[in-house]
């Protein structure tokens, strides 16, 4: 959808940490994160909420996988999910993992660097591929 | 699990304003709402986190047929999802009708008499066996 910044990432008009791909559903890390991690999961195809996608189980089960990854790619006590939806107008589920003492529904915006968003987008790839 | 709150509303020992139920999950108003039409949906076996439910998908198909018809029994705007845990360590799945206006990502805690829950509780329930 024309303007729809994460249509634009699904195109590669705007770059992205990548964590996963596959033909339906495409995972990067969020630049303004909650937590360490902290990961969006999208459909590639435009929807405007995340019960419009038609895989609606599928979707799920793409973001455990990647949720599981993330868990033991971070050492994190635990990951939750959160779908809200008006940041963006393009359905995402929010992935957030946790770790230990970081426990608030929404902590406060973390400041990472360049480095350490490559990093961590390795690291949790890297637990997904094996 | 023996003390598990959840497991006791499974099992009928403490009442609850239930939404849905079948073999695998129960749903049920939220005490605490944050929201008009807060529901919580559990695994009737006792995981401790959503990501521990073998049935993950179908959990999730079970949140969107709850969600959609959270939906258009309250009018909502939009439904979001979320999922915390350190609440009650028995996985669950939060669903949150949003009325128009009704955006923070946490509202706060609204108070609800017993008829109003029960209202709610009816009124979600219509939709779903329509």
């Amino acid at each position: 959808m024309k303007n729809c910044i994460f249509c634009k990432i699904v195109q590669g008009e705007i770059p992205c940490y990548k964590i996963y791909e596959d033909d339906k559903f495409l995972a990067f890390l969020d630049i303004n994160p909650r937590v360490e991690g902290h990961t969006l999961l999208i459909p590639k195809k435009h929807y405007r909420w995340v019960y419009d996608v038609p895989e609606f189980g599928e979707y799920w089960e793409t973001a455990k996988k990647i949720a599981l990854a993330s868990k033991t790619a971070l050492s994190a006590e635990f990951v939750s999910f959160a779908t809200h939806g008006l940041e963006v107008a393009h359905a995402h589920i929010h992935i957030l993992p946790r770790q230990k003492g970081e426990y608030e529904f929404l902590p406060n915006k973390k400041e990472l660097s360049k480095p350490q968003f490559a990093k961590i987008a390795e690291i949790i790839m890297q637990n997904l591929n094996e």
